[in-house]
């Protein structure tokens, strides 16, 4: 069938809206349309060339919300019309990953994912008879994707797609770093390094648990009305204070956080935050992305007193479990996603979604099919 | 009253054999004679005078065992007769720290102890009325000591004093690091890095939960026969593979251990003991004590997917709770001691005792009251 796609055909270049080619499902696989899809820090890390991992040409985008409208043979979890949100990290619950219990990282099908393929090893899109490479296992910047069983997450029918579309990836990261990963308890001290969307949903996350001190910690002050919106009860902006943040911020909280996330990428400042853990018991969840490269260092003492440096990949969320939770948090108030949802667009416009994101004007751009 | 010590009176000096006056319990204190004590590490490298926080002239040793002689006022828990492993991490039970349930690190007396003082800010050893400072809170080098109540775990009496002694220390922090700080299940792979004392218990106390691989470490293929028969599975010697540590040890655990102890004090193999740890859900526990101003460094990459990196004092030991049930272990069988004890020797000879450790001929030598 004919779909309408934002191709990636080279790194550094903007995306070109072109109809493309898209095979139906195979067996295990779903053809969904897609309703809404955010533009994402990751779709702009790839589409610079930054990514060694990067393939072109390809279909990006990994945040969608969407309707199955075909299903391939095999396919028992979901049906036509089912409302679903497609998963870059799928959950198989057959592989030694997610049968652990402890970790959402399925490996079911990575192989093929990593090199823009589907499971059976070819890819569904093609533009005048070559391929293109599938992104992430999702390809979300296509009104219509095909997706593997394993990576949908069935949801309510009442969740607006231009809303939770942002559960996808950066609601998930952020909220999900709180409640599966670091397992925050109420009452806890946490400080939010970085306060952009990762950041903030990290702050909601936390004041959702019961949190009692919420600090965000971010060198751009403009950022703390809506941090407060969102829970930050203590702003602080490390170019303001006097001295060293560490031990400022180790004051602040009373001999240290309970929970610090770094949502930046910054390796340095992924130091800072698991320095200015509480001694005994404070640990520090990496979730933001450091250049390829670049190390985290501190002296083991650190460790040895009883900090504890973890980090958190789609917020240690089991899709096909965990997405519909939250799914009913937002649609229970328990989350605020409207608010972060700054920008929509129609496709044709998705490369000024990006222009704003990389200017620092958007927190969140979705495009609407 | 007089008492025998063994006096270190300054830095990269002999200890030396003399009598000192020892001062009665005052309020909270104990008066305990010990029946003997262990000879670590960490006495050694306070007596050469690297340890910054190291206080001359003093009474060291921090791994005995002993009978209590006298309590003083306000005392509730033990009673003259009582049998007793004097403890370097105290547990008061009341502190911030000790009410978290997330650390054994009792902040009680620290800072009175970290000054080789008795809390109430006074020594009770004095040579010639001048006064010797304490060590670790304990200062086992000497045939009687006095200590706070909060520093003694009351034992059963059936318990050997010259094996029970190095639970005061060495047992504790291996077999700890295992039960307490990893909570180590049946069925896991783990790697030990350094097969020395902390090594040996480490793998005993791994054994002992019914772990499956236990892969130990070392340069020194003569460490072998002693870790098999504590329950080393299989032995690496870094020196005689091909290629590098880590992708081997990942493979020989098919993707890497649950769990990882590093049991030498070295940064780089602090590295490597994270790295060897399965992708997902892999932790590995610092042990060793690193050289002041040493890092550990690793790419962050590592813990966003999902390895953890933390750290073990006294085994994650809550020490009058804990040392107890550790003795009930070694007389049940469940733990070897015996085996580690290679050399015992009275008070005069000392200075010997440190000498075999320092050139790997001991594993432990205690001394003898």
């Amino acid at each position: 069938m004919d779909v309408k796609a934002a191709v990636a055909h080279a790194a550094g270049q903007p995306l070109t809206i072109e109809t493309v080619q898209l095979e139906g499902p195979k067996a295990g696989e779903v053809l969904v349309e897609l309703k809404a899809t955010g533009i994402c820090h990751t779709d702009a890390y790839t589409l610079s060339g930054k990514d060694p991992e990067g393939l072109f040409p390809a279909v990006l985008g990994h945040e969608g919300a969407g309707i199955v409208v075909e299903v391939g043979p095999d396919v028992s979890s979901v049906k036509p019309g089912d409302h679903v949100i497609p998963l870059y990290t799928p959950e198989c619950r057959n592989c030694e990953y997610c049968l652990s219990q402890k970790t959402n990282l399925c490996q079911a099908i990575r192989s093929t994912q990593g090199k823009g393929l589907m499971p059976d090893g070819t890819s569904r899109f093609s533009l005048d008879g070559e391929p293109l490479y599938h992104y992430m296992g999702t390809s979300t910047f296509a009104n219509y994707t095909v997706l593997p069983e394993i990576a949908v997450a069935k949801i309510r029918e009442d969740a607006p797609f231009d809303k939770v579309c942002y559960i996808g990836c950066g609601v998930t990261t952020g909220v999900g770093a709180v409640v599966n990963t670091a397992k925050v308890e109420p009452g806890s001290n946490v400080i939010v390094f970085g306060l952009g969307g990762i950041g903030l949903n990290v702050i909601q996350g936390c004041r959702m648990v019961g949190a009692n001190m919420i600090v965000g910690v971010d060198i751009n002050p403009a950022k703390r009305p809506l941090a407060e919106k969102f829970g930050m009860t203590h702003f602080v902006n490390p170019q303001e204070i006097d001295g060293d943040l560490v031990p400022y911020l180790v004051e602040l909280t009373k001999g240290g956080a309970d929970y610090t996330f770094e949502c930046i990428g910054n390796v340095n400042i992924m130091r800072q935050a698991l320095e200015s853990c509480h001694k005994g018991w404070g640990e520090s969840v990496v979730i933001g992305v450091a250049e390829g490269g670049k190390e985290i260092a501190t002296r083991p003492f650190q460790l040895v007193t009883g900090r504890v440096w973890r980090g958190s990949a789609f917020g240690g969320a089991r899709g096909r479990t965990d997405v519909p939770k939250i799914v009913d948090w937002y649609m229970d108030g328990k989350i605020n996603i409207d608010d972060l949802i700054t920008h929509t667009m129609p496709l044709e416009k998705i490369n000024h979604g990006f222009d704003l994101m990389q200017e620092g004007k958007s927190i969140r751009s979705v495009v609407l099919y």
